[in-house]
């Protein structure tokens, strides 16, 4: 059954399994000081245009958020983020366990209103009493949103800008960050990314890796004994190698931005396909994730003959479900989401 | 200068200051074992018609939410607060500093919108993700709540089953339990609270006490080890018989209703002032708190004759501000401001 | 039953508790911010001869050790402490509760062995791994110690040099501090400890106060945001004038010497009582506590006329128990001792 | 240059990269509920004798240590372990950072002194003062220790006894479970470690997988929501047939015991050549770790051609180093290790 479940249901593109077998028998020392790892970065920083970047290497994505979010906060400090963001609502609390609470502004399609979030900070410092509530320290977006959607680069300079006036640092979870970068419609690049956030990661697992996420500091601002935090939160990983190789490839003759151009070119396919069978959308993206609205039945019947994601109840009838695609979609694949749709 | 700051302005009631000072040279041992606290726990117990209450004497309001909740919430269970709640906002993210989330409904004039609850929980379980979200675990009210605002026993009894049907405790904020209590319009009493809230706090530094709060567990649940949690907390109070000692005179005589009909009775007059000064209520409330609208020049004006607390902006040239009558309002202070209001 | 069961089984000193009556009614705005807590941090900072303090007032021992640790530590820090500290043993992980571990180093006495230290601090931060461990951020000391014994001047110094040549700061637990200073046999002032320590704290609950403690910041080097963070850890006071009017009388007339040389005189007397009687010490000290061992009949025979602490288990014959004087301790009490242990 | 530095310097077994290979575009759900994760987890039931037991993938050593001993404690609990245990050691304070105390007790080459783990609890319990204190709810012992060392199957059945009569789990660490279980001296097997102890884990990383630790609750006592707990402390795989894949091929003809026998089997050669060349043991050891001493000159000599770790200084002249086998340990390593001390 062909499956669009998300974009991380199959392993690793080819590639990266070469790389770790030719690479395998090599003797590395642990930690991250392994060759790979600090080629990888070399990389990341040259794609980035930020040669003062600083670059480590996570395992996933909610314990990038974690670490990032916990260890550039003061301990008195919160994260505003949209009240849809990943980190408001599906990381189980661990922005909370770790002692910060998730500040939430209201969002459009996922993406923060930025006038809401100048409101927010406007009031909470001319409020006499912001001594006696978590004092906001960071703003979170994520590109694409939990919605798919993108900020404009003129959303970002915007966004980067207020964080500027409020000194407080502004991050990018970029889970997805491959598709982000090749939407057709997209005006934000890597470069643009790396100037304008303090910090954001380049997502892995959900991009083509078998695991790994490569968090990016940009303003010389990696918080000091990184290492130490990052062991003291049991995310260290002893064979750094496995993240070194795989993003030493990935950031290897563009092959993160062809595994991005994929997922898109298959979701622009996608859609068309949605557009002939008449769907209703819930969000209709640029990139790799697409809503649509289904009744009960079509929801049944669809369910048998493809996988997909349910997403949250419309009204007692109808549901949004998310249609994903990802490097590993293939034609094939679309072929058969067409038979379904429309010959049906 | 007149003062309707807050209800936290003066010192203790004299009978308790009394009390402490006939008391003082007596041995007595430590960390809560003192005969005066003992004593006030069989009081509070008979206040409260349950016999079968475990009572728990605690330094301040922050730090008992932030016990009771951390200690009677699984480490992945959140709390579900209205989004104005005290625990919301007004705690300096100490929920979370101790690693939970505070899950936030929707309110009217402070108290929880039921049928918002009811649908949260409800789409909560059903969602099939919700594994990997913040897991609710407690339903917190405050009575009153942040604006003076009064649940009702209807309202408080379907909070109650709601809480049985996801078999999770009700918790109640009594900073201003007093208040509550007496108010004219209020059908709840404290045996009612003792019966349908799994855990509550009886407040005392806002009801006439220098410090100190009752934590009332009644349904056998206080969690095991809880000196040793309270402790662990930097919370347990070596001296405990200053904890006691208030209490037991608070709970000698009704001492804790009659200061609660005070603030009430000062507040019934307070309202009948301003609303022969002709104000404008942003909540009018039949506790001891009045929230009312000012154009900036009446509150410039005002603050030259009388103390009152700035509660949020309302527009450009309008703020809400609040009045606050306590244990220790007199009939003085309510003579000076009706000259200050009508007279003015 | 006379009772040398501890320092804190009586009130407080009358005097306090004759101002906070005098104060009582008096109209004073909460958190700290009170005219009583104001002219307390001036004279305590007077007292301690260092201009540029900064003091806060805290409702206890425990809370006051674990807030000043975890809020100048960094996150990826422990703090190192004598094996028998109290931060090491006897706060119930409190310290750990804040997400630090307590590094402990051998003692003497209850004292840090000043050589194991230094042994500890040069093979730490010369051994290849100590990235992969919890790094150490401070020293904390208690003075007296958990065994009543005193660091000399010369000693406090050789602290405060290794704490600058590691850049950590030296911090001082004055639980007892009264007692300290008007040892006979000290060498060190209040001044001493203010000019040696980066912070420490005065403390109140043991040495004639209700509750509370005063945490003296000496180095411009009191955490931003102090408030807030004290009240994330639920130990912010609403009525901080509790602890003003306390620390303003305390410093008032040198009340706060004259109860520490009450206890300091009575204990001198009870030395004398227990030579005569031919007791044998455990650990014979210069402050207000004292430990002698008995054997288990001689515990059980004085038990039923004196309260004292059982301490440890020497043998199966034999304990330690501890004898406390404070400032509430009169000559009475030691004549009834004296019957009872000589006479007996 | 040869090296023998540690255990987890190649990447992973080529059976386990083949696996990954094959079953790559294969489309599975994530989270752990692949195809692969069921699979191994009945296996690796088979292999621990034990068809109640609940198996659950994590990344990491201290990931696991951490998660394990976090959500099996209540909050007012520390874990027992050995002094020098890795959780009281190399794990940067991780435990500490989940609010719990690690509580040493004293060892024999890296063994828990089962003496003193007795002394300590009978003292412990009968304190009249325990409920001050971190309370033990958990013995951590690690198989083989930090020192390469082994418990014997009495030991083991001691240790389990001991936590029976506590009612607290006993935890093992298995990180280099393989090496113990083909030791040649050994008397304890997989099936004795899952009937004694209450959960265990079964390293991957150090074992010849690319990451990965399987935790094997033994006593139908995994926590309840475990995959909620797992998400908010960061650790949850999205794509979780990473671990699934490795640990099916570990368990599937054998190969985890065939890796340790290699490990083994290299090191008992290892031991021979040590002896040759009059070697001085700190610790001579039955797995496949061998702690030798050195002068500075041999040190600084024997690093210009081989790779091994620097454990700690023992004088000024002497230092304890580690040489460290694995199943990517070869006769040509050997005979190149042979040539340097032998030959010279």
């Amino acid at each position: 059954m062909v499956s669009f479940e998300s974009d991380y249901i199959q392993g690793a593109h080819p590639e990266i399994l070469k790389k770790l077998s030719e690479t395998n028998m090599e003797t590395q020392t642990g930690y991250g000081y392994d060759r790979f790892s600090i080629s990888a970065k070399e990389k990341i920083k040259k794609a980035c245009g930020c040669e003062a970047a600083e670059v480590y290497f996570l395992m996933g994505g909610t314990q990038t958020n974690m670490i990032v979010i916990d260890t550039m906060l003061k301990s008195y400090e919160g994260v505003i983020a949209a009240d849809t963001g990943h980190v408001s609502l599906h990381e189980a609390g661990a922005i909370e366990y770790s002692g910060h609470k998730v500040i939430t502004v209201s969002q459009h399609a996922g993406k923060i209103d930025i006038g809401a979030l100048r409101q927010y900070l406007g009031d909470f410092f001319s409020d006499s009493n912001f001594e006696h509530m978590s004092i906001p320290g960071m703003v979170y977006i994520s590109h694409p949103t939990e919605y798919g959607t993108l900020y404009t680069l003129s959303e970002l300079k915007e966004l980067s800008e207020i964080c500027r006036e409020y000194s407080m640092p502004l991050y990018l979870d970029g889970a997805r960050l491959s598709s982000a970068l090749m939407s057709k419609s997209t005006d934000v690049t890597l470069r643009d990314i790396a100037a304008l956030c303090d910090v954001f990661y380049i997502g892995g697992t959900k991009c083509g890796a078998l695991c790994g996420e490569a968090a990016v500091f940009t303003k010389n601002n990696m918080p000091e004994r990184f290492l130490t935090l990052v062991k003291q939160r049991g995310a260290l990983a002893a064979k750094g190698r496995l993240l070194g190789v795989q993003f030493d490839t990935l950031f290897t003759d563009d092959l993160y931005f062809r595994l991005g151009k994929n997922a898109i070119d298959k979701a622009e396919r996608m859609k068309k396909i949605f557009d002939e069978a008449g769907c209703e959308y819930y969000i209709r993206t640029d990139t790799n994730q697409q809503f649509i609205v289904l009744s009960n039945e079509e929801m049944e019947k669809l369910g048998k003959r493809a996988v997909f994601s349910f997403w949250e109840k419309l009204d007692d009838n109808h549901s949004v479900v998310r249609f994903a695609t990802s490097w590993a979609t293939t034609d094939d694949d679309l072929d058969e989401l067409e038979r379904i749709m429309i010959n049906g």
